[in-house]
């Protein structure tokens, strides 16, 4: 499954520059890492850096220092001509760190979305696989490096955040069996887990009882609503709040089949993420309004205030449901 | 791994009567499922009975009516000689459904609880399993039967349930392996968490919504505490209200190690549930009041009003941090 020209790639290169996606999850951020401590074990040097601030939740990560943000950590670092961009569809999704990228680079491409754009020189792309971290466990069997715990740590990490703790339908027999490789490796699914879900601020814990008051259901309980008016959002306590996950406790709610998260973010100006079980694609309603994601996450915006954004937002969802 | 006394338990009656514990989660319901398949498999008739309504949460499963309560759907069923209990570490965890048991019973107990007392005369006991779920799945192989899409669904939920998917400290790659597996033989990941996790009542989502919003923070955030009042339990709302893992909510939060769910149950009466991460022991707090549980999980009640409760409750974890 590793093409034999990404195997090459690794070997021909001493000096490697590993990139991945502006504001990285768990997966990106634990891949490059992986990639890195495999390139060292290789006897070889490797850069990683992100266009984005290193993600505090990861900062748990043996040798989280290595991370170098692009125009912060990153001055007198020549362009690569070497260069890996792990789980980064596009070019563009690599930011300004892609400045680092010599005009005439050799690019590898690791990626498990089938959408990635050929946009490197050799490319591993496999969309059967369910985070880029499982691809780069399966690279470290091919070139026969024995997984460190710290290793083990990262893509288990990146297997987590991208199957949603082993529940999405991406939860394959394979990315189980490498799971379980992973821990036999030294991996610790506590302790990971409790970095990962069990570090959050008081004030994103007091938000999300804030926001499951205001849940309303809509059109025989098919459709949830719940929201962050532009008020509660200029407080002090907003800088400490991640609402990463919110849209899901609205998504948990027996027969609620879309979920619809709306923070009037700027005032007039109305954010919404909405959240999908079942048949109803959230991605055709977003493309209404602009936006867009996938047929169970999509987001957009709509240039009201909160009320007046939930009713067009209701208004249009009702048609749609009585299309469908 | 599986006793050979095990095995020809099973092979050596043909009628056999399957139980598991009072209030069974998804691994003693799941575990007694897939018992009864095995034994079908064999050519063998079985029969399962708990001593409580059969949780509404595992409606989802296939040929879910096979669980009968005792009581109310065993008239006329008479004692049974051949009685398998899965999941259960006493006799009397199994409440009034051991009155199924004929005197002179040959018993097989099938449980990953080290502390599973020998009341059975057969007994298939393994500590190093996370789930009884697991024991069964080695019980399938041991017996060279293949798992059918529903068994792989009774034990996989099994497995998700006690792992806390894939969470707590017993996710080794043995169960991860057996995961895969089950996935393989036809468990749907995905399905299964949405009808394990994605299933709540609105009250629930609201109920928790109030209870976020009492968190407390106390000596530099280590405890956190949280409560219902007995007025607002009073409510008709109440009855569809499923607290369960409400406290991990208060746990979540980063520096806390010890979270304190109080709920005036009846006027003058509040019981508390208590979970740690780290190192504090809450049983000892327990104790103390005449509660109990394990290090991480325990439980106690203080014959007095909520206030009154928390602050007596406080005061004593203030000289068991101050002691430890």
């Amino acid at each position: 499954m590793v093409p034999a020209k990404a195997i090459s790639f690794l070997m021909d290169a001493e000096r490697f520059l590993v990139l991945t996606h502006i504001n990285p999850d768990g997966d990106g951020l634990g891949s490059a890492m992986a990639m890195k401590c495999l390139l060292e074990r290789l006897g070889k040097k490797a850069e990683i850096v992100i266009d984005s601030e290193p993600p505090e939740m990861f900062a748990f990560f043996t040798n989280y220092e290595w991370v170098r943000q692009y125009g912060v950590e990153t001055d007198g670092l020549e362009p690569f001509n070497t260069v890996i961009s792990v789980d980064a569809p596009t070019i563009e999704r690599l930011g300004d760190a892609a400045k680092l990228i010599a005009d005439d680079a050799n690019i590898l491409c690791i990626d498990h979305h089938v959408s990635a754009k050929n946009f490197a020189d050799v490319n591993y792309i496999d969309g059967t696989a369910s985070a880029t971290a499982q691809m780069v466990y399966y690279l470290a069997s091919e070139l026969n490096i024995a997984i460190t715990p710290e290793t083990a740590e990262y893509l288990y990490t990146g297997i987590v955040i991208d199957t949603g703790r082993f529940r999405f339908s991406n939860t394959t027999p394979d990315v189980l069996h490498v799971a379980g490789e992973l821990v036999k490796a030294g991996a610790d699914p506590d302790k990971i887990s409790r970095h990962l879900y069990y570090n959050n601020t008081l004030e994103t814990t007091q938000a999300l009882g804030k926001l499951l008051e205001t849940i309303e259901l809509h059109f025989n309980g098919k459709v949830a609503t719940a929201h962050f008016t532009h008020a509660y959002m200029l407080g002090d306590h907003w800088k400490n709040v991640d609402t990463e996950g919110f849209v899901n406790h609205a998504l948990s709610i027996r027969g609620v089949e879309v979920a619809m998260l709306l923070r009037e973010t700027k005032t007039g100006i109305t954010r919404v993420s909405l959240r999908a079980k079942g048949g109803f694609d959230v991605n055709e309603l977003a493309k209404i309004f602009g936006g867009g994601g996938h047929a169970k996450a999509a987001g957009l915006t709509i240039n009201e205030p909160l009320e007046k954004a939930k009713k067009i937002l209701l208004d249009e969802t009702e048609r749609t449901l009585k299309a469908g």
